[in-house]
């Protein structure tokens, strides 16, 4: 008999930035399966169970919810953000793909949220306002090297770039090296935003040229916007200037 | 006397999928802006007043409603999605940086909200799981030789691409163009998701390989989403397959 497995993103933090949508999921399920800190978020009635795992854990998590629902669980998979930009999403597909048939028949639903690049964007004015691409910079599950030929790539097409998983205790050195190979391709003033905990109690914003950006300006809570050629600096008396890529290009690159 | 203006995003168009956060701007303001089919969603009080406009005229209704929250008004531009994706927050920061210095002191704020690629990738699955971009296919203000080099590279960077605006009726043949040039660089097979207004009633998903993509597919209120050479396709008995972009990586392109 199967159940339901449901990912649900809980958005970037903030309360008022979870849909409705999420909260029914969240009602409507019995089991829990995330990140601690994700689960943290939750305000679980006494019948509902957490089964916290730690970050790194995506696939084993996955497959532990996915045992539950075939069983016949009501099973919730919580992810902040949206779940399918570099969450659990694609890690839950994985684990069905190459599990026993019956996960198959499960009921699965995504629930989608607001990712973190959104509310960056959104405090700093409007810098995805144009053509845009998403890099996560963990190579913990690809090469480094097709990290970078997506830098240049990315540059090179003129896209704004949002950086997921910047910097890690694990991975010290990729975010600074990112940024050497940038200055190789865009110029020292393209604006680039580092926004950590978005919408939270502890947000902090910060936008410096790219000649000046330093990976120890961002911890594993930043979501790093790197404007293109054409993203704008607006400078207003006593706030922080805002940014924006215009709606038009022009310039080919 | 400065009043406060708010870009509010409104989701796809779902009820369910509006934030607390967006609900509470409308709440909070006077006077709406924005296109007609947005404006038609909100339930307004009494007080509360509606300038609608027409598509295409983002410029003059940002404008608008700069001029009416620097006399002091509480104003607010509604966007479907999310605003600062291919939607109002750019056009208001652009009229910002070339409209009258008081301008720079209004209360300025951009309210986040699920963008249309996020709701549909969450009905298909997980295609955005891994590195992804966002391109508008409309080239009223880029020229369309810049849309055909992006294509191209982000075809070489093996970027999952989201296309926003793919077809207008002044703009009918693009949609076609861009998969032909997508031909030229993409395997056959690649996934091509064709999400037509994800989470409303007329919610119409369909995926085909690349090879068999057509333009009439689409329609204006269609989001596209093109696979990478990694995107896979897992068949379920009984349900539409689920299709996702696993977390790592291995080809390089």
């Amino acid at each position: 008999m199967s159940g339901q497995l449901t990912v649900v993103g809980l958005g970037p933090g903030n309360l008022g930035q979870i849909t409705p949508e999420a909260l029914d999921a969240v009602r409507e399920a019995d089991d829990f399966f995330g990140y601690i800190p994700y689960l943290d978020r939750l305000s679980l009635q006494p019948h509902q169970r957490r089964h916290a795992s730690d970050n790194r854990e995506e696939l084993s998590r996955a497959q532990a919810a996915l045992t539950m629902a075939a069983a016949g669980g009501k099973v919730c998979v919580v992810s902040g953000g949206d779940p399918g930009v570099f969450a659990m999403a694609a890690a839950v597909c994985e684990a069905i793909e190459n599990g026993p048939a019956d996960w198959r028949s499960i009921d699965f639903r995504v629930v989608p949220g607001v990712t973190a690049m959104l509310a960056v964007a959104a405090k700093a004015g409007a810098p995805l306002g144009h053509d845009f691409c998403a890099i996560s910079l963990s190579d913990n599950l690809k090469p480094w090297s097709l990290i970078e030929k997506r830098l240049v790539l990315a540059a090179e097409a003129g896209f704004v770039m949002a950086f997921y998983n910047p910097v890690s205790k694990a991975r010290p050195h990729q975010l600074a090296t990112a940024f050497d190979v940038l200055r190789a391709h865009l110029p020292g003033t393209v604006p680039v935003i580092f926004g950590r905990a978005a919408g939270r109690a502890d947000e902090r914003m910060r936008v410096v040229p790219l000649a000046d950006a330093r990976s120890d300006m961002a911890d594993m809570a930043t979501c790093i916007i790197v404007g293109s050629v054409e993203t704008r600096l607006i400078d207003r008396p006593g706030a922080e200037p805002l940014v924006y890529s215009p709606r038009s290009s022009i310039r080919e690159s």
